[in-house]
């Protein structure tokens, strides 16, 4: 391990060890890459740092039941119970619980926090020992690859050799996805829900807006707000504003909001949210801010746009599934316009180019992106039948 | 004509006189509502006001082979000639010009910047005379509609009193189909390009967005900004880049941009601009502030989530069209996703249900909203076409 003077940036080869910043958020902690730091796609190497994860059922004495599950963007661990932040029910309580869909009475069920996240897991916010504050910008670029790895390190440590699943939405596919090709000795059977191969160029786009909002706030202080009263609630609530709109459709905001007004009789000449979509909206920012780390938020985004499979396989995505004994099952909704249906198409044929075993259902529904985290019975049908063949096939009773 | 004494708020029946900010862009100016202020759909009166215009062609004896242009939200009456400000071609040179698809051999071409705009019509920028400062949000809230009598009074002014064409696109299109719905007997034929009758829940959206970015921003310090050294003009550049993102199609921007990186092989791991999407977009973000007052962008995405042209006809489209002999010829782009061809397709039902004549055309392009502004062949030929036989229809030579 090599030490460097603390001019704030790091360097690749560059050793970082993270403080785990003090909170009070309830969950697992484990702490990895003390005596193997652990090699970033960047060339950095890792290490101590902690992640948070959580657990929701038993794991059985063959360790063959674990389903791990990737979350997305703004999601993180607290998949199945309330969250200890909002005190709203876990993301996907929808989905994962005993007699759901992911029966946390059959199956154990993991979720980590990914790296640069802000409820646990080492991110911007922890302490730099170098100078005993919080790392802001410099804390290393994370890769989906790198969380894939601090994932991997989780499982191991719960004497995991062969997960059941790895199941993900959105940025919790490209984890899926990356699991298979890298680790398809370790993964039964993946389900990328909503996903891509790849970040495509509007998607950059829209995280590039909000990261600029965040930016443009000067409350974000180059990053280094973490000491100040204050944060760039602001931007990060705008950034969130402008994603938020790409979670949904176009047909779901005419059929939920259309242009109904808010809590009045007619326009009032002003800039006031006289229709119920702004208020909406303003609320999904305003409410945003209040669990989410704006430093975490651009490098998670930035995690995204980097995430590029066919890139690490000679620009060739069946070269990523080559030779894998992974069962697959892609799932998309026909009114995703962030990762529509074509983008998992991509990687079925992918998939097929080298005859692996692959399921494919695109959803009709209404819902947009944000499918996958609302009430879609034939989601869950498909998701259920898919567990419970690929149950069956495990030989798990 | 009432006076208040100035206390910023401005009230139903009460006259506004606008006081035109010191510039020096060319062209035509009208001083309109001197005698009788003007009624804005808010209630309040306005005059007297400036609106600034430009004109191309000559108008002919009989007055008939007028064609008025409509702008589009950060348009401006520089149609066909080069920008004052950024010395570019006019927006609209592809279309407008001698031996164009608009001949201004043949034709009359008026364009009036419209109200609330900032490039020498009456606007926030503009001088309060009952405080002798510039308006900021006491400007009265301006809608298309108020945008068309503005225009109205215009082309009274140039002695017309029937335009042959009025054109459009995008809220260049609102104004089209609002001057034909209540000036018919001023409209020879109407030609609204990639617009709607009414706002979409998700056009608001990000109009919204747009509006918080510049709020967000402590430099618009609430709108009062013009006395300061400093004007929001990151808050305005994050608005551009998300608005921007609207204008093209997913599919042109893979094209264009994909992955590819800006003058680097690698990505950085950072937050430099690695994709050419994303310094792209931090160009038209920069060039947009040079150019435009974030005020105006608040009160022209305003008028355009107002505009609702059913309902001033009890939620009843058709009834915007009654008994009208206005032509229409609707145009839409197949990868317009802001105004898709959905919407037009609801005026041109509106329009059979009241028998009018209409012509519609979807266009297959990649190009996006924004195709109205750029090279398409097969969009100029329809034009052509249309505007060839409705001058044969009124006997222009």
């Amino acid at each position: 391990m090599t030490t460097t003077p603390n001019d704030g940036a790091v360097r690749a080869g560059e050793s970082i060890a993270v403080e785990p910043a003090v909170t009070d958020l309830p969950g697992h902690r484990l702490v990895l890459g003390a005596d193997n730091p652990m090699p970033l796609a960047s060339g950095q190497l890792l290490g101590p740092f902690t992640v948070a994860y959580q657990t929701y059922g038993t794991l059985n004495t063959e360790r063959s039941n674990a389903i791990l599950v990737c979350h997305a963007l703004t999601g993180d661990q607290y998949v199945a119970e309330d969250h200890p932040v909002t005190g709203r029910p876990g993301w996907w309580e929808r989905v994962v619980g005993p007699g759901r869909t992911v029966d946390t009475d059959r199956y154990f069920v993991i979720c980590v926090n990914v790296l640069a996240g802000c409820m646990g897991s080492a991110g911007p916010k922890d302490i730099d020992p170098r100078s005993g504050r919080p790392f802001g910008l410099n804390f290393p670029l994370i890769t989906i690859s790198d969380m894939v790895s601090a994932q991997k390190l989780v499982v191991e440590h719960l004497g995991i050799e062969k997960l059941f699943a790895v199941i993900g939405g959105s940025m919790g596919a490209m984890q899926a996805l990356e699991w298979a090709a890298r680790y398809p000795e370790m993964v039964f059977c993946a389900i990328p829900i909503a996903g891509a191969a790849r970040h495509s160029a509007q998607n950059i786009a829209f995280h590039e807006v909000g990261r600029q909002a965040i930016m443009a706030d000067p409350n974000w202080a180059g990053g280094d707000y973490y000491a100040r009263d204050t944060t760039p609630e602001r931007g990060l609530a705008v950034a969130r504003m402008a994603a938020h709109i790409t979670y949904l459709s176009d047909s779901a905001l005419h059929t939920k909001f259309g242009r109904n007004l808010q809590d009045r009789q007619a326009i009032t000449f002003g800039f006031d949210a006289d229709f119920q979509i702004e208020s909406y909206l303003r609320h999904q920012g305003r409410s945003f801010v209040e669990r989410f780390d704006a430093n975490s938020y651009l490098y998670i985004t930035r995690a995204m746009d980097y995430f590029d499979l066919a890139a690490e396989h000679g620009d060739h995505l069946p070269g990523a599934f080559k030779d894998s004994a992974v069962r697959f099952c892609l799932i998309s909704f026909t009114s995703d316009w962030l990762f529509p249906t074509s983008e998992s198409r991509q990687i079925v044929h992918a998939l097929n180019a080298v005859a692996a075993p692959v399921s494919f259902v695109e959803i009709e529904t209404d819902s947009g992106h944000d499918a996958f985290l609302l009430d879609e019975p034939e989601f869950f049908r498909i998701l259920s039948g898919f567990l419970q063949g690929a149950a069956d096939q495990r030989g798990l009773a």
